[in-house]
């Protein structure tokens, strides 16, 4: 049906095209309608369930032992005792957990790739306390790894040795909202989807959206930088975060909430502490400018035959529909396989399988303009030839169950029991071409099969936010082996940095990417950081045996 | 005739205004079309005079007698010496000036309110130049001042005393751009025009405008953070400088000009420099994120009765037009009486005086949608009695005739001999009580008068940024006077501070403001800021006695 109403497109071309948009619509609304069952359901199973959706394995193996040949404990850390211990209870009372059981949540990151060994961690409630606690572990150098909602996937959250885990989880209030600047004042542990949804109430939209939204804090995001998917549309966070308060190691609590929106007085400290992985300082609040929400949103998902197709239709998006094109994100057809078999479904697609697939956000002010636009967009697109195919979600349902086709992936990829997790920046040009190499590679290697159980490598898959250059590879595995991990390590890093591309575009380096800051940065800027780091923190208390 | 299509507008209301708009834009055409002539002749006459067009009085006194009880020379710098001039000679040949009347455009501010000292001007022609000649100065001890454009206004590109200007007009190249990602990598010494320009022909656009576009430096707008007349819509440098080229002190050269757009491998160090002012490195060269250039721009000039329907007009304006809306600039009756005075020509809004004017720019991909957006929302706003009077420009003459009335307003506040300028943030509602409150203590001092020449001031007014709480108080006067500026300061910064305000919202301190950090920045914060500059720049050569 989509098919034949493809020809009718490309018949009308651009001035008529918008006549032809009801029976494309209804086709896909009779379309969509006979999946949306197991979509809805699904996306209930994924979200009940989203931090531990895909545990499959028993214990994870402890970090220490795994990479035994690249860490060891670094012994100017004190080890913790019990008078440590009855200080932190003086400070928090019950807001503690010791129990080894207990602990293995916050011991062990979402991806279940690292352990940690933490006998202690903590959940201060002001941001007071986290200044008595920072203040004391550097007196006593006893080392820290603060943790957000513990959705990294560098192993940048948890602990590698037996580092106290400072948790923000406790700290969690909205503290304000001006209606009139759009300004949100909010702790570091609100999560992201529980201020969006106090900004929808209030007509605004947090200026960030990522898949563990459900999960994920506010200063975790910030903490890392973390781009998502409308960076497009609203840009990083660097531009929209006024104002941070923050814990240094020594106690001193830096505050820039009350920062208006342009305000050209000193160094604007807070910049330091985005990205920057809790490794000088520990977010505690949070304030940012958060855009009006948009009226009409608009979803497209694309069958497209080539990689330069898909290069072709963003180029054209970008021009087109410019001002309200708030996504644009591609998945190639491994990734939809994989996607299929974890939500037990068909593919919205259905007439036909293609090498690439494109979905298009568009958010604005005006439903019958954005309407008007996108069409005559896709019209064109179809006409051209670089749309082979394509449907457009009818309402907030179907909206969502498109968008549930590039959100799972992540859990696609590890359902058949692990996926080595590549966020790299690299030119549009040479973008997809990392995926291609990194499947040669496992071909030449003979680890690698979609079927045989035999082999320890299902796929290398590739989708990313085509907008912002960034690939996310993902290697599914059936398990985690030091055999595979040879095989793409350093090869991934080496590929991107012949590129001149970033080994990590929004995820950071963490553990896993700890040896490897020198494929995206030089002698000069990696000296540079390790000065601040010192700056800051000079007896390294603070996230140690991570990327600096 | 405005005024008749204001009653047909009100009568006809939001659904059917689009009709309407024939009427009201043939009435507007009919209109600036009077006046077309003696607007181009003034635009011309202020381009070509920009730096010193209202150059009245004949020699600047100097900044080290004017503020003889603020300042006094460092003795820890070392004096320029025939040995030191040699060396420099032996890096640039003769790209230096020693002869003083040569030296005097240098030594001035754009203001004429503060005049250094210097007795050498180094322009050096590569980054590795200023490496050289930074490293020196740092081992000799000698003092050294960037200056970009010098159209600065807070006396920060300037010597105060004897200080070395290190000139980047000569490092002035564009390095490349990429119509792909549109990322525009430039010299420091670019001039804002140009690299518009040579965007435009390329489709794109430069993510910032000011009215100084004409002579400040790309390096310079990034080393003050300015905000400009479009922050509205593309937002902050910080969110889209993408990577700088800069020496510290040490002659050590900081690269991340290949940064993509996302890239989160370590600190992000380049936003210490943003806003740095020159005083912990020197930028040469700049890496940006350009949108694509709209294809349709609109710009609506209106008269407004009260400042608390100006702030309801930016509401509704922000709801409404949303995407599109790239400027809302207001102006206050006073600030347009200058304009008149200084372009000698009839208000763009003729039928009466208003208390206030606000300037709206639209900007999109599609004119007719736009067109319909924008002509929709002023009819609600005429109907509700919020807009009193209003045109919309037909052609880019007009729209620049129009924007003429609110860039023109700098140099229309200083032709009657000078003029003290604070560029300050404050929370919307109270934003304009700040030019009331300037006003009220300037007649309670009987030092006021636009029209008796006896009287030093002529007015306090003020223009801005509604869109980014940004007030511009001018405080128009026949000449300097220490007198005057008892009366202004520090009772405008102790004003902003009781507002929560910031004394700088995109001036900088420089040093006009470098007593009054205090006013917006807290002791912890302010110490983190000389901790800051002392890891960079231990021995205090760049741009001394300035805020820090």
């Amino acid at each position: 049906m989509i098919g034949a109403s493809r020809s009718v497109i490309s018949s009308v071309g651009r001035r008529t095209i918008a006549k032809c948009s009801k029976p494309i619509l209804s086709s896909s609304v009779r379309y969509l309608s006979t999946t949306l069952n197991n979509h809805n359901e699904s996306k209930i199973r994924v979200k009940n369930q989203y931090i531990r959706s895909y545990s499959s394995s028993s214990t994870v193996p402890l970090t220490a032992e795994t990479y035994a040949d690249k860490v060891q404990r670094d012994e100017r850390f004190k080890a913790l005792d019990a008078e440590d211990i009855q200080y932190f209870k003086s400070i928090l009372n019950d807001s503690i957990i010791e129990n080894e059981d207990d602990l293995l949540f916050y011991n062990e990151d979402w991806m279940r790739k690292y352990r940690g060994q933490s006998k202690l961690l903590l959940k201060p409630k002001t941001t007071e306390q986290v200044s008595q606690i920072l203040k004391y572990c550097n007196d006593k150098k006893l080392a820290v790894v603060p943790q957000g909602g513990n959705t990294g996937l560098v192993g940048g959250s948890i602990p590698v040795f037996d580092e106290i885990i400072l948790s923000l989880s406790s700290i969690n209030k909205i503290r304000s909202f001006d209606s009139v600047s759009g300004i949100l004042k909010c702790d570091a542990g609100v999560i992201l989807e529980t201020a969006d949804q106090y900004l929808a109430d209030q007509g605004y939209i947090f200026p960030l959206d990522l898949g563990a939204k459900g999960s994920c804090h506010v200063g975790g995001v910030v903490a890392t930088n973390a781009g998502g998917l409308r960076l497009l549309r609203y840009g990083s966070l660097h531009g929209s975060v006024l104002g941070l308060e923050a814990v240094l190691p020594d106690g001193t609590i830096y505050n820039s909430m009350d920062s208006l929106r342009k305000d050209n007085t000193g160094y604007d400290l807070k910049h330091l502490f985005i990205g920057s992985e809790g490794s000088i300082g520990v977010i505690t609040g949070v304030s940012i400018l958060c855009p009006a929400r948009p009226q009409a949103f608009n979803v497209a998902f694309l069958g497209v035959s080539s990689y330069e197709a898909v290069q072709q239709v963003f180029n054209d998006a970008r021009k087109e529909l410019s001002e309200i094109l708030s996504a644009f994100e591609f998945m190639d057809l491994n990734s939809q396989r994989l996607v299929g078999q974890y939500l037990k479904s068909d593919h919205p697609i259905e007439s036909a399988e293609y090498p690439f697939y494109v979905l298009i956000e568009t958010s604005g002010s005006n439903k019958d303009h954005d309407d008007e636009k996108l069409e005559t967009f896709l019209g064109t697109a179809m006409e051209n030839g670089l749309v082979e195919d394509g449907i457009i979600a009818q309402d907030e349902t179907q909206l969502k169950n498109l968008w549930n086709w590039r959100e799972n992936i992540p859990e696609a990829s590890q359902m058949n029991g692990g996926v080595y997790k590549y966020d790299v920046s690299i030119p549009l040009k040479d973008l997809y071409g990392l995926v291609e190499a990194a499947n040669e590679r496992l071909e030449a290697a003979g680890i690698v099969d979609f079927e045989d159980a035999s082999k320890p490598v299902v796929k290398a898959v590739g989708y990313g936010h085509i907008g912002d250059g960034n690939l996310h590879l993902n290697v599914a595995v059936r398990q985690y082996s030091k055999a595979v991990e040879k095989v793409l390590e350093p090869f991934v890093y080496e590929w991107v940095s012949s590129k001149k591309g970033s080994i990590s575009a929004e995820h950071g380096l963490g553990f896993q990417k700890k040896n490897y800051i020198s494929y995206s940065k030089s002698d000069i800027e990696i000296k540079l950081f390790k000065d601040i780091k010192k700056h800051y923190d000079p007896n390294g208390i603070l996230n140690p045996y991570k990327y600096i």
